[in-house]
Formats: C-alpha cells, structure tokens, sequence
C-alpha cells in the first residue's frame, strides 16, 4: 500500500498542489483523492503531474467528457485498476450514462482485438494510409 | 510480413465478408484494406471480427469520431503501428483536425503516466470511488 | 537494426552455443536465426537463453506443438514481429494446420478481451477459485 | 470492486445469457461466475462475450485443454488476475496437472524473455520465416 | 491467492534453494519471502529463477544498487505490484534515498511517454543510430 | 511513417524548442533526432515533452548514465524499437560499455520473469514490505 500523507501533515509545498487542485473542483483540501496523497512526498514529480493534468483535461478543442473516454480507454488498457476506478466515476460525473459506457467497452474490446491480429497476421501498413 | 490474399483470389466466404465492408464504405472490394486481405485465410476469424467492428464502430450515443479517438487511444497504448496509421486516417476522415490530435495525444501522454503513478506509488482505490 | 555476427566471425564461446543449437536441429551452424547472430556479443545472455530454450522447449507433459503454441500466445500477446514470425514458422513445422492457426487466434483474442473485461470491470475472484 | 448483479436481479436478457452458460456447464445460474455478474449491466457486451466464449472454447482441432493453456498464457502475460484465477482452475479441471502447469510456466517464462530479446537486439527477421 | 508452502513443509529441493537464498541474505529461511513459498511446488522454475537471480544481481561492472533501480524499472512498467512492493524495499536496502526514488520516478514516468510518442507519431529511427 | 518536419520548415515555435535542445547538446539545430520533426507539428506536447526531458535527465542525485539505463530498461519492457535504438545510443555515449550492457540486458531479463511468476502464482505482497 501506498504511504499516504494527509493534507495536515504535508509540507507546504504540496500542500499548494493540493490546494491548487481542490479550488478547482470545489471540493475541501482534506478529502483530495488518494494518488495526491501517495505523491505528496516527491514534490517535483506531483507538480508536473498536477499542472499537466490540469491543462491536458480542460475542454478544449475535445470537450470534457470526451477526454475522459480517452483516458480510461487507456487505463482500461494498461488495466490500471486505479484509474479505472477514478476516471470511470469521473466520466460519470461528466455525462458518462451507462448506455455510453456499454459502446465504450464495446469499442475498447474491439480494439484490442484489432491490435492483436495486426499483430499476429504481421499486416504491413496500407500504401493510403502512408500517405495521409 | 502476412501472407495478403487479393480480393479477386479469395475463397467466396471470404469474398462475403469483403464485399460487405466494402459496400458499406461505398467502395471498391479491390482496393479493401490488408487487415481484411491478411484475414482471408481464416475465415471465422474474419466474418466474427468484421461483424463486430461494423456493430460497435456505428455511430450510438456516442458518435463516429469519439468511437474512433477511443479506439486509437487503445492503439497508441498498445503501440500496434498498423492500427495506429489505419485508425488515425480514419479518425481524420471522421473530423479529427491536427488541434483535436494534439489534445488527443496530450490526454493519451497524461493517462499513461497517470496508470504508472498509481501503479508504483500502489495506490489505493479511494471510498469514494468504490461507491460508485 | 542488430549488430549481427556471422557464426564465422563469432567468438568461440558463442561458437559453442551455436553450434549445440544447429546439431539439436540438424542445420549448418553457418544458418542460424538472426537471434543468436544478435545475441553473439552477450555470451553469458546467450548461453543462459540457449540452455533455457533447450530444456523448456524439449517434449515433456506437454508435447513440443502445445509448448510451441503457447510461446505463441505470449508472442501475440506482446506484440513480438520476430517471435510472431519464428515461432509461427516452428509451430507449422511441429504439426500446426492452417486450421488450428485459426482456432489459436479465436482463443487468444476472446483471451485479450477476458483479461480486459476483467480488469475494466473491476471483477472479483470467485471464492471457488480462491480455494483452488 | 464490480458491481454485481445476481442472478435473480438481472434483467430478462442477462438471465438468459446466464441460463445458456449454466446450462452448458451443468451448474445452477445462482452459482454463476463474478465475471458474468459484472457484465449483466452491459446486455450487448455479455451476449456477445458469452457466444464467443462458448464457440472459440469449445473442442475442434485443438482440444479443451490447448485451449485453456492458450488461454492462460495470454493471461498470465497481460498480468489479469481474475483470469489467471478463473482459467487456471478450469485448466486443472480439464486435466491440467502439477507438471504440466510447471512446463506451461517454464514455457511462458522463456517466451517473455525471448520477446524482450528479439526487442532490445532489434533482431530483423530471418528471410527463412519470411517465406513462409 | 497463491499456495504458499512454509519452508518447514517443502520438499528437499525447494528447501535447498531457500536455504541457499536465506544464506546468502543471512536470514531465517523460514522468513523467506513468499515468492520462493509460492514457487515451491514448481521446483525446476523455482530452482532456475533463483540461480538466474543470484547470479545477474550480484554487483558487476553494475553497481548492487544500479541493478535493482533497473529491476524496479520494468516492474512499474509492467505494473507488478509485488515486484514494485519488494524491489522497492530492496533498492532502500541497497542506498536509494527518497530523493533518487523522486528522480528515478521521474525518468520513468518520462520513459513512458517517449515511448508511446515514437509508436503514436510513427517515428522511423535516425540513420546515425542504426550505425551504432 | 511519421510526417516529419525539417528545422528549416518548422514555425518558430517549434524551431525555439529545437534551438535548445541543439544548444544543450551542442548541435546543429537541422540534425535533429526524428522525434523532434515529427512532433513539431504539435507545438504543445513538443514544448512539454522537452521540457521534461531537459529537467528529469540531467544528472542529480542519480548520474547521467543510471538514468538513461533506467530510461532503456522502461523501453525494452515496453518493445519500442525507436527508443531502445536512440537511447541504447546514448547510454553508449554516456558511458555504458558492451560489459555493462549485458548486465543490464541480464538484469530485464530477469525482471521480466520475476514479474510474470508474481502474477502467475498470484503471490501476496509480506507484511514486511507493506510496512517500508
């Protein structure tokens, strides 16, 4: 299991990522996800990480939701069972129902297959597809 | 590299499946992609694999292109090369502008670290989240 | 690409290896796969490989055809081109028909999918199988 | 955790997909495993699964036994535990013994250090396997 | 859960090789770590990843503690979490402080994502390094 | 293949990222590595990606070389051929001799089979480790 540091006991260098973090969801310092808590004693690799996620998941040209699908179909890919846990209760927050789950899980299953049998079958790219 | 079959040589099982893809894509049975050519020789295979892919990849509630992002999301975790120019021309076709594909790959390059943070802090899932 | 060494330019202690793995087969030590002429500047990884491969391969409970599949099924699995293309070689050699080819792939991508909807699902182990 | 759904909560099409399982492997539909439990939310998803089980798992050219261990290769490389758990049991089941579990390991072992290998060397192809 | 056998019931020659790895650490063999428990009933593994294990760990022209950051690197990779539990602890033993374990994570979490840049953006290799 | 831009045709933003990378290794900007060219076309994830670079691979409490092993190790486990060929090139360069480059080489090896065994026999992390 991780050493998890509370809000209290951090250094106040992560205590700021924190705090940066639940400003922007609204949510009390205290009750900040576990991973922060995990990350609070190497401070350079949490801040990198706080600020890239908070810009890489804000909507953009990709809407909020549709990052999240993103996400999680990476996680469900390295079977992160974190972060299937996490982002998968996050996407429901953003508008995930579970009728857009079930075609997720459907798409994420037939892509493995597909790169499986390119795999397998050794399927050299197609001439069109080099060119675009 | 795969043993590709052309079109014209393939067995009439497999040609089905070929012409089937084909007319769906309004185009020519010739010109079908090497997936579909490598496939030929295994035809169950093949016919289980189109059908899936022509059933989960139609648009729902979730469109084309999203179904398309996730898709590559899990090729680019999986590093499959053919999945990841086939899928990425077709998610150009499908709307995706070089913004979203940055935004793609920004949110795909965060996820990827974000699996392994979980992974080697060990990270427990929190209540919260189990709960839902 | 690797740094390959001709069986004629190679140390006598890759020599060694070469020449047990091409009398076990009976081949001309000159003919060797890509493999060892990539391993031949790592002598004690390649002596700990060849004697490994030597000794697992060997029929034994399994005979050398189930052996030879599931080393394909892990080279599927990763994604491996080399392993994919030597092993699926080896495999036809020890008695694999197209048709079982065919029925290898089934299983192995109805596996990728298992092991994903596991993991996506969150799926705990049965108490059943905990007590086997 | 999943959210599991037993047997006599599921919806009319997941009982259904359950009661063809149960049938097939002379077992009670209460007693069924987590994994169909999780999937009864998602009724497209477990009817497709469940066919594809029932159809590429079944004996053919390979038998019950290849299948599983091709199963379990696959499984034990992509690290899913559920399905390490679930298959491996069914293997013992299908008359896996203790020394033939140990040379499947030995197998799966040597085949991850080949595919490691044929990666970090960056062995091309042989022209042999090419043609074949 | 594995079936862990305490070294009091092991056989003679999973016994011997705890004994050889409890001497070289100078501990109670019955305090032996569980992955020798756990291995016990397959003694040819066992027997060969202990040897394989003493032999590429010991310092070389690598460093004791330079060893087991490698190790501990494609154990996160590979999001083992036993791996991750007990290398981790081994590489403290060893001398890594939390400021290396900070720089060690960093470079890995940066690995990570060059690494799925070159597959997603399709990199070719540059000629100055297939010349080396 | 990726769509790769030259120095010359870059926008400035992109030239800027190239010009400090050039400068730190003290380089012409236009024989840049392939992974720059194809990136500069997505300035955001170039600028982040060299960011991080720069700052996670200068030497600090771990050397130059350790890193770039541990940056090589997570590449090997991962199979990516553009990165095991650019930064098995700068091991090279930063020290790693063909004798250390077989330890490491051992050391993966090894690793990847300890991490197989722990999820195949589905070991439970000691109490001991728990409590680092």
């Amino acid at each position: 299991m991780a050493k998890l540091t509370e809000y209290k006991d951090m250094t106040p260098r992560a205590k700021a990522v924190v705090e940066g973090i639940a400003k922007g969801r609204n949510v009390d310092p205290a009750r900040i996800n576990n991973v922060w808590k995990a990350l609070a004693r190497h401070p350079a690799v949490m801040e990198r990480f706080a600020e890239q996620m908070s810009v890489v998941m804000a909507p953009g040209k990709l809407d909020a939701l549709t990052k999240e699908l993103i996400y999680l179909a990476v996680s469900v890919t390295n079977q992160c069972d974190y972060c299937i846990a996490s982002h998968g209760a996050m996407a429901a927050r953003k508008g995930m129902t579970p009728e857009m789950h079930e075609e997720f899980m459907a798409v994420v299953l037939a892509a493995q297959q597909g790169n499986k049998i390119a795999g397998a079958y050794r399927v050299p790219v197609d001439a069109a597809f080099e060119e675009e």
